[in-house]
């Protein structure tokens, strides 16, 4: 099925316009650094400029998209102009004023195509899975690599571009998100910048990580000690507790329930053991072309979760200048539940 | 000097707001991933959120600006109203739909901080450019260290990803944009994307790459061959016309020059030998917090170059579906001209 028709139809509009690289992938397929699909009933033209137009034709050759080149974006837009389109859907909430000037030079009726695409984005078809799951497999197949290379002395920031660097050597593009390399106390804060910090022996080591392959994204963490410390009694009550919370959500959560419902399994589990105050965040997130999408687990969150869904398991505790643990999965939602594309062991590790 | 009424002073206004992360990190020498920045005549407020606050309030204790913590975007606006601002200056080019509805449901008459920003951000401090020099210097060290790692096999991505985790490894914050590792015909597409090329002897090898230092970056590109192959005749004649290029656009350069007047060093070098027509994108770019950055040096260029900019010197040819050369240094300029921050040699190499 053709990603810029199952948009279309679901539009109030004689035509739309997409400007924003991850939409225009979700349209094209084809990932791309410059340019603006137009939709309307007839047709979808990709409108990239000279540096990229062969390389669009090739990719978009057995599609319905035609390839043409701008010379700008005001071009394009006469060019809809010129096509008497009067109501044009563009994703409202990231147009800017320089833009919406010329739009509104144009006398467009402006709708909006972003409920739209977060709706059609949100379940994932078998492709868009395959291509999460070999997104997950490269950085697991990185992180397994870097346990046996991690060694006393070695600094956060130097331990992040490590793993970088593997996923990239195991066939992926590029990092889905800043990875997160946090030793010791800075683990502790859920979203600790990579630094200066050195691995000690007895450190809680925190990694956040993940991988881009044919445009989609993985999202993982993992929290292990890196042998055994002063608070490592304290450390592994918590990491067993956050390992149940994560257990109970994957085995509960099922379509049909809210983001709120999903929330609170793993919530409610941490309260049993009076840990709930420190898991400051929300369960999980939409994952896809966008490592955050729709839908939010979350207290707040009324998003129903439908099967096809690709989204983070994540709880996590976080005790101030001490240490924090948080074990993360993606994973998609089929009717029994949850099917984590992880393969790694979520058990306490000594490493 | 205080950046925040650097800017300020520039501008007719009665308070000005802030919220993109690169000039947040301009006003407050403080990089961060969330925040406000307001200014008035007064005062100079950053807030941010509960999470970034303890953080900002010790990175900026001994400024003049106070950090408070924002429940919300609406709450800093209604914060500004109740002041009685009307003329409010933001960088109209980056407010959003969204954004400037909720401006102007506060009545506020907005003016454009972006040129204010431009003038400033172009001519760097000597702080400013201590931070670049040690983005270049980190980058030639990772970059050296990897001649001596590459391996025939080795993917495009592989080498990219190596170069990246070296500059970690060495100090960096992050890279400063994705590295562009390029294998035989690949370096004929200015910006291609690594991928699975694997690198064979003979090969031309482009690397363009950069790093970040306390939110500075550095960018650089290097062109060699991975020993000799049948095309090494061609490549010589043209990296030496490049070299060349390069050189002459090194030497005279100087303040007061149009960035038109600095391009056509370069190109009319590479016209004399008939090369011009392959050189197709700019000479180069300012640099600075953001990788490209004010000023341009280009063949429609006015922007007038002044002592304290920093930006690249990068001459390149592209022959289709053969190999392309590009030879770019970060320099800062003098008054005696360009002074290159980079200590690697850029006299063709043959690995």
């Amino acid at each position: 099925m053709d990603n810029t028709r199952k948009i279309f139809r679901e539009l109030k509009a004689d035509a739309m316009l997409t400007i924003s690289s991850d939409l225009r992938t979700y349209l094209t397929g084809f990932p791309s650094s410059f340019g603006l699909v137009y939709t309307d009933a007839q047709e979808t033209i990709f409108f990239t400029d000279p540096r990229y137009a062969e390389g669009a034709k090739a990719a978009l050759k057995d599609t319905y998209i035609n390839v043409e080149i701008a010379q700008s974006e005001e071009s394009v837009l006469d060019f809809i102009k010129g096509k008497k389109i009067r109501r044009l859907a563009v994703p409202i909430e990231r147009v800017t004023l320089p833009l919406y000037e010329k739009l509104h030079a144009r006398r467009f009726r402006l709708t909006d195509s972003t409920p739209a695409f977060t709706r059609a984005m949100s379940v994932k078809s078998e492709e868009e899975i395959a291509c999460i799951a070999k997104a997950c497999a490269i950085a697991e197949e990185a992180y397994t690599e870097l346990l046996g290379m991690l060694k006393e002395g070695m600094t956060e920031n130097e331990t992040a571009g490590l793993l970088e660097y593997l996923m990239r050597k195991y066939g992926a593009e590029d990092r889905s998100f800043e990875t997160i390399a946090a030793f010791g106390s800075g683990s502790s804060v859920p979203h600790h910048a990579a630094g200066q910090t050195k691995l000690k022996k007895g450190m809680p080591v925190l990694l956040d990580f993940g991988c881009k392959y044919k445009g989609y994204c993985s999202d993982i963490t993992r929290t292990f000690l890196f042998g055994k410390g002063e608070d490592s009694e304290e450390f592994v009550r918590a990491y067993n507790a956050v390992y149940d919370a994560h257990t109970i959500a994957a085995d509960k959560i099922r379509p049909g329930m809210t983001g709120r419902q999903a929330d609170a399994f793993a919530r409610d589990k941490l309260k049993e053991q009076g840990l709930d105050k420190f898991f400051t965040h929300s369960l999980g997130h939409g994952i896809g072309i966008n490592i955050h999408e729709y839908p939010r687990l979350s207290m707040a969150s009324d998003n129903v979760l439908e099967c096809g869904m690709v989204f983070s398991i994540e709880p996590g505790v976080y005790f101030e200048n001490k240490f924090g643990i948080r074990i993360e999965d993606s994973v998609h939602l089929e009717e029994s539940g949850p099917v984590s594309f992880m393969k790694t062991d979520k058990k306490l590790m000594v490493l």
